[in-house]
């Protein structure tokens, strides 16, 4: 019998990277995205391309993405913030592009410097530039547009979801290929996750949805579950959790990748992941991140003895 | 418009101090009862009626009984383990009992030195003991029937659900006034909550039902969530997450009464608890039990900005 399938992004090189003091060097990142892949993570959004002067650790995103094409099996991604780091992400060859803008205008502000209708109307310039290509390579391009503090924001505080569902809907006429609906801050609560998640995907039709959940406030793996009712199959998670949220000292910033892995196996869905692998590879990167915040119920006490994945009773 | 209303039932003074290397003084322990009542949480395991040998802590169980009995508000429950224990919170005057026996026949052989059909037998003699009781007090005794290891446990594997429903029905037969179906490793997922639970509710009938989770591999309010979707609405929790697990080193134990509360009250759940004068007891007990680990994420992250309580919604 074949098993339902779920979809984790690795989001550890990018989201998690962005808060952590140590910079990792290229080869360092691209073992990171070398290992995912054969623990059966392929989705790994492996860098950003903001400018190098805001976030140095993403310096080297040209040579990372460089790297990564070269990596059989993954499918890499990378974060622009505008249409210049598209162009960048388009001209190193990458072919899935992830654009965030914020339901929030005063965190889109304050992260981009725009409001959230300037960052709306860069989107639809990217999207111009991908299908005025003279490059086929181009054209074929992914462009992915992410709703961030889409569950409210620490700045501004609640969000209407009706602004969400509007900012869908403009993503979705300008082009989007892909949805992904974003808790940044943690603020999030199952009863919204459903609530919200249910009407995105009423609008949403043929084009994929993903969640991106952080777990601020402990909520995060509960949002998974609100997430799943509603028929979301594809999260954003980051390996040991890494990541931390800059408004909240001590606080945990994405879901745990080996923990959101085994929710979803436990869940009977099938992600291809390996979880022993997964906590290999967040050994070698906790050597390499000293004092870093590393998070995670699974590394800390095991699978449950009755636990198997469900390529593994799909095999019974 | 009144809220639907979840109820909390703090542990942490049961199965949060069984962990702890500080013993508590009488005196504390009454001052986190009464500082729970005030904060709104009013059903409180106060104790447990084991022999003093083998948990030190709980060498002041007459007492700690004798003095939450005067506290006003508070539905006092203490855990027995046999019938010896039911005679001692009997005589104390106590008005709610918790068993607790294990579905793991392996785990209630470790834990209690009895099979689980000799722990059953050994409920319907309590049962006998207060009916047959002279004193009105001791009849009018709530007891509370748990069932331990009902998701699976470490040192049996898998448990069977028809085993758990099995013993469900013999408990009530026996005449449980409540059953609590408890995770007592952290092996459950939302899905195994989900079909047990509904389950569970299709046999209780009238008896009120309570869920025991443990955060163990970060699945707690996952399953809470899980839970409440088959229709509980009651649960146990530890404030900061008291307790930890003996057969996992460094993992978290119980759910965490703060993030629990937090959650239901997200969830438009009216829990009748105040987060911030939770927050403040945990401060008080931290201090009394230097080095024990707590856990929480509200703790950490603080209220969402956009958090409001079921009643302060529902006055609006």
């Amino acid at each position: 019998m074949t098993k339902e399938t779920a979809q984790v992004r690795e989001v550890g090189l990018r989201d998690g990277l962005q808060m952590v003091r140590t910079i990792l060097s290229t080869e360092q990142k691209l073992e990171w995205c070398a290992r995912m892949v054969d623990a059966g993570c392929t989705q790994i959004e492996v860098t950003s391309f903001v400018p190098p002067k805001i976030v140095p650790q993403f310096a080297d995103a040209v040579e990372v993405a460089t790297g990564a094409l070269k990596i059989d099996g993954l499918h890499a991604a990378a974060l622009v913030p505008n249409l210049k780091g598209a162009q960048r992400a388009f001209d190193v060859g990458l072919r899935k592009i992830h654009y965030v803008l914020s339901a929030s205008n005063e965190h889109n502000l304050k992260n981009v410097r725009r409001t959230t209708v300037e960052s709306a109307e860069d989107f639809a310039r990217i999207v111009a530039a991908r299908d005025e290509s003279g490059d086929a390579g181009v054209r074929s391009t992914v462009l992915g547009a992410g709703v961030a503090t889409a569950f409210g924001c620490t700045i501004q505080g609640r969000v209407d979801e009706r602004f969400v569902l509007g900012l869908v809907e403009t993503l979705l006429k300008a082009g989007a290929d892909e949805i992904t609906i974003a808790d940044t801050v943690g603020y999030a609560n199952p009863g919204q996750v459903r609530a919200l998640m249910r009407r995105v995907l009423a609008l949403t039709g043929d084009v994929p949805v993903a969640c991106h959940f952080h777990d601020t406030r402990g909520l995060g793996l509960a949002n998974v579950i609100a997430a799943l009712d509603a028929g979301v199959r594809s999260f954003d998670a980051s390996l040991g959790g890494l990541g931390g949220c800059p408004f909240a000292p001590n606080a945990t910033g994405n879901i745990n990748t080996e923990d959101t892995v085994f929710l979803l196996e436990s869940e009977g869905l099938d992600t291809g992941i390996d979880i022993g692998a997964l906590l290999a590879i967040r050994e070698t990167i906790a050597g390499w991140l000293p004092g870093e915040p590393f998070t995670g119920a699974i590394a800390r006490a095991g699978l449950p003895k009755t636990f198997a994945r469900a390529e593994t009773e799909a095999l019974a």
